[in-house]
């Protein structure tokens, strides 16, 4: 048995002689590798955090503790740690265990999370419920330095900081080295300041330098402010002490034995502390070392050589990232953003050959939508690639800066629809609603890649704000013509005549729905397919014109029912006055779980066998009328 | 002929003496509080920035350089100052000028703005374009230190101190008074960086500062940085300083001159700048110096007195208020978030009965929706209460952080429908729409005052996320009950038997409903109403047998159609297979003008004659029924 096996909760964890501590984290980190390998997930920041976390299950008592893990992606140690190591095969898997903390998974999960910055609000939120109610544990954000930049966790230490909450914020910093601009007087205070005896040793040093000829006479007085210069003068935190937070550090994070120290000396200091610890994204495993950014989000691998298990087909992701590159050489006002997502949303060429017009602005994307509007307010063209389920949070953004003053941004809304193992907090199941209300917006999905070439082509030339939202991974496989054709703002497309059934998909729902059809066809029944390429505006006349002829119409998106493509159309005709009955598939009222997309889609009814199944069973007498009709 | 008469444009402004802008700003005084007195507005802060607004034209020349006034309520100095001065008595009036820079309003409007926190984005990109474009021309974003602390400010100024970007951050501070902690030396160093050979010195002064004893044998070695040294010890703005920005300040903002000098610096100096002026809100008039807060935002008021013209109907905010306070007296585990609206959402009288209860978190509407998920789960009953069109920004916290783990936070959703005077960047026209899309969210709207309460009361017992949306202003006038009435979730009310249409109308539309009612039975045409209560769930079994009944459904919201509550509705009929003609009255597909809201309805058709008269239009029918009937 490993020592991992003996580990069924972080009590027995607390057991162990902290010498073991060390050939734990050999264990996790040789299972984290061959786990993640099959299941694809997030290695480099586990590998990363492996000390880290067996430290923090070392000195705090979760659940009565309360952990919250910003992003979540780094927490499949921690769920190794809290029994749940005999289900780490399922890890992202259909019905297996989430690759992020899941309240309903676990007890020892406090809060979920999924996207970047949340954690020191949540945190702030828990401090002060638990101060409110009396009670008396310990609250710790653990936080990367990449989700520090997002606006949201700034607020959040502006706000802690103003009310000297008690409770610890990690920042799990993942630069390769230490600052160098650390020197020796800093390592000295920084010492003292661990130590408990701190408050009084720092007075002591300033008494010291209060004694240095030279400081008493002349800076002293002048200053005003002996503590704050002392703490300029030294200590590398200093924008976080400004923030109001006592600052620890930096640690060495693969040194378990000064972290535990250090998060002990944390839990008994009052008031909101900063924990800064250095580790190495992808420790452990050369691959994930050389290729952070390969290794940060990937699919199953072979352990041996570090390479992707890889389909063959272009991903829509590749076709965008292809698109920008080739238009960026005819069109010098075309510039590129994206919010800390460069090659995942397929702009790493872009980046290397455009430097001067592409713009990584960190996980900031509120700045990244309004910087975008500044750029199309000074003439530039900008194009705003962000997943659907970040754009979420530049809702505001769009409607406000971008859509009111009506200004030509474009928004590339990559990972659109199912995502698929990522699950809940990352599929891209709202976009279609939340941006087709907003005055101003174009709002497109393609059919397939090379249709995703032709939108995004064609946006360019709208002048208006406009949206092409596309899925997560392989495209459809066909062809990309070599000069994109332009589509007409709300210009759809008849793939398929038919006198019974009209079906109006978007995106990749439209295959779906020509297959659906053949599954029709079968029984006899006939139905007309349309792409509708637009959630807005709609193509009302096509749309409308074989809605008046089938009278049966059956909206199918990938995307929520609530406010989404389906009732879009429903609105539409009502307006025209066009009476049809209506079946709408798409994502039901609910969050959907994790898992491989086509399983989900199975689960959900929108694979083409239960999309013909649900046309029949609303209309039983298609079938009737096929009967009556073969008699 | 005043002064301000005389000026046209700031071309005119440049060309007066500088000892004549003192009488000029008491002239613009005088006009801003006579302006504001009639049409209402944001007094104070434009008390606040007078000298500012003409230094800033002075230095500037606008529209070549770029002014970005943050948040824009500010900016009426402004609109006198370039060819508007002849319109201000129609600034926030139906038809007049827009109490925010409006592009479509003048060359002079750069960027449109209405929410906080948006200008150092849109600087950034509009510097970035002018680099792009080898223009040469000054960029300049006026923040105020409220809208500082919103996270999209500190993202836009990590970017840009990243970037090194030449332009300049305005930081209109209206603390009273300049920190006491700024010594001599400060004082000293900062007019040697207003010097344009601001580095040199620097240097000298460094050099000086080695050779004090005990400085260069003991300190210097040992920090190793000695210029970053220098800062922290001396500049209050180091905390700028350290985000890449140059600070100069704090300057006296009613000191025209000296603004004048250190603008035209700020314009030579490389890199991002950050210029600190300190005003005062309210500037020249007591009432308003006094009570900056109720001057704010303000009604017409009376000049000589300061006090408000108000109606003698409770506002919905008002019984909210009162809600809050009764109901934290039984409840221990009520507690109440605002976002630097503390009066505006009435929430004044609870923060100073339970201040360890009340949080407001400043201008940062995502931190306290991702804080209250956190309270609720810490286990109290967080309120958040944020005006409809701010909530905006905090859409995906509410998807994210509070709804995909069906905590139970209520959302006081307050101005929402068409809030008036304020215009397109205020109307809270969308939060049916963008929150019934999220699925475990209960979306409500109550009719009148009295059903706010029992909603407010109601929403604490569902136990999961639920949101109160209701107007600006007055009530209805209705009574208030002493207990509220429990309304179970998606319970709707039949106001109106009827068999011709059935309108189903929520929210302030309800008794506008009624009102077309009445009109409809005038023309012999028989109409239920029915009050929805909720956008979600909805109560498909009432409005579904009175739809089956009447088979016209009239769908009335102050809302967005696009995804609303009508297509709610039709989505639901649709889904019961309930086939039915629609008519869905709202918000069209358009961005709302500023004005009376009365005005505005009238301009939507959404007056009960209007609505009366939409619904005989799509059927026409009815009146010949009833001539029918009649002979």
């Amino acid at each position: 048995m490993t020592i991992l096996q003996s580990i069924n909760s972080p009590s027995d964890l607390k057991k162990l002689p902290p010498a073991k501590l060390k050939n734990l984290s050999q264990e996790i980190r040789d299972l984290l590798i061959n786990t993640v390998a099959q299941t694809g997930g997030h290695l480099a920041a586990n590998l990363g955090v492996v000390e880290l976390t067996l430290a923090l299950h070392y000195v705090y008592d979760v659940p009565k503790d309360k952990i919250v893990w910003d992003v979540g992606h780094q927490s499949y140690v921690h769920k190794m740690l809290t029994g749940r190591l005999d289900k780490i095969n399922s890890l992202r898997q259909y019905r297996g265990i989430s690759g992020f903390p899941r309240v309903d998974e676990s007890p020892y999960d406090i809060f979920n999370t999924g996207h970047a910055s949340t954690s020191i609000s949540a945190a702030v939120g828990l401090a002060l419920a638990r101060d409110i109610k009396q009670e008396n544990h310990s609250v710790v954000a653990v936080i990367g330095d990449g989700a520090l930049t997002g606006g949201l966790a700034f607020e959040a230490m502006n706000h802690a900081g103003h009310l000297g909450l008690d409770f610890i914020v990690v920042l799990n910093d993942n630069a390769m080295s230490i600052s160098p601009n650390v020197g020796a007087l800093s390592g000295y205070l920084r010492k003292l300041r661990m130590d408990p005896a701190y408050s009084q040793t720092k007075e002591e040093v300033e008494q010291a330098l209060l004694r240095i000829p030279g400081i008493g006479a002349n800076l002293v007085k002048a200053a005003g402010k002996i503590k704050d210069m002392v703490k300029y003068l030294v200590v590398p935190g200093m924008l976080f002490e400004e923030l109001g937070f006592t600052y620890l550090g930096p640690i060495d994070g693969h040194n378990i034995e000064d972290m535990i120290v250090v998060l002990q000396r944390a839990r008994h200091i009052k008031g909101p502390v900063l924990v800064h610890v250095i580790t190495e994204k992808g420790k452990g495993y050369p691959p994930a070392v050389e290729n952070p950014d390969v290794f940060h989000g990937i699919g199953p691998f072979d352990v041996a050589t570090g390479k992707a298990i890889k389909s063959g087909i272009k991903t829509y992701t590749q076709v965008f990232g292809e698109f920008m590159v080739r238009k960026a050489e005819s069109s010098p006002d075309l510039v590129a953003i994206t919010a800390a997502m460069t090659s995942g949303t397929g702009l790493d060429v872009f980046a290397e050959k455009f430097p001067g017009r592409f713009f990584d602005v960190g996980i900031c994307e509120e700045h990244a939508v309004t910087m975008a509007a500044g750029l199309a307010s000074g003439g530039l063209k900008p194009v705003v690639a962000i997943y659907s389920t970040f754009l979420q949070r530049s809702f505001d953004q769009i409607i406000h800066d971008v859509c009111l003053q009506n200004l030509p941004v474009v928004f590339a809304v990559d990972r659109a629809g199912l995502v698929g193992e990522d699950g809940p907090t990352h599929h891209g199941v709202f976009d279609l609603s939340y941006l087709r209300q907003i005055p101003n917006m174009i709002v497109m999905a393609p059919s397939n890649e090379d249709e995703l070439n032709d939108m995004l082509d064609s946006a360019l030339k709208y002048g208006q704000p406009a949206a092409v939202r596309y899925p997560r991974g392989s495209g459809e496989g066909v062809e990309i013509k070599n000069s994109p054709e332009y589509i007409p703002p709300g210009k759809a497309q008849l793939l398929q005549e038919g006198d019974q059934v009209l079906i109006v998909a978007i995106g990749r729902m439209v295959n779906i729905a020509m297959n659906a059809s053949v599954y029709l066809r079968e029984r006899g029944i006939s139905a007309a397919v349309i792409n509708a390429r637009f959630a807005k505006p709609l193509d009302e006349d096509l749309i409308g014109s074989w809605a008046g002829r089938c009278r049966r119409v059956v909206t199918l998106e990938e995307n929520v029912l609530m406010g989404g493509f389906g009732g879009g159309v429903a609105e539409a005709m009502n307006c025209k006055g066009i009476s049809a009955e209506f079946l709408h598939l798409g994502i039901p009222d609910s969050f959907v779980d994790h898992g491989a997309v086509s399983c989900l889609l199975e689960e959900l009814g929108l694979d083409a066998p239960s999309v013909a199944a649900s046309i029949i069973n609303r209309w039983p007498e298609l079938i009737k009328q096929r009967v009556i009709r073969g008699l």
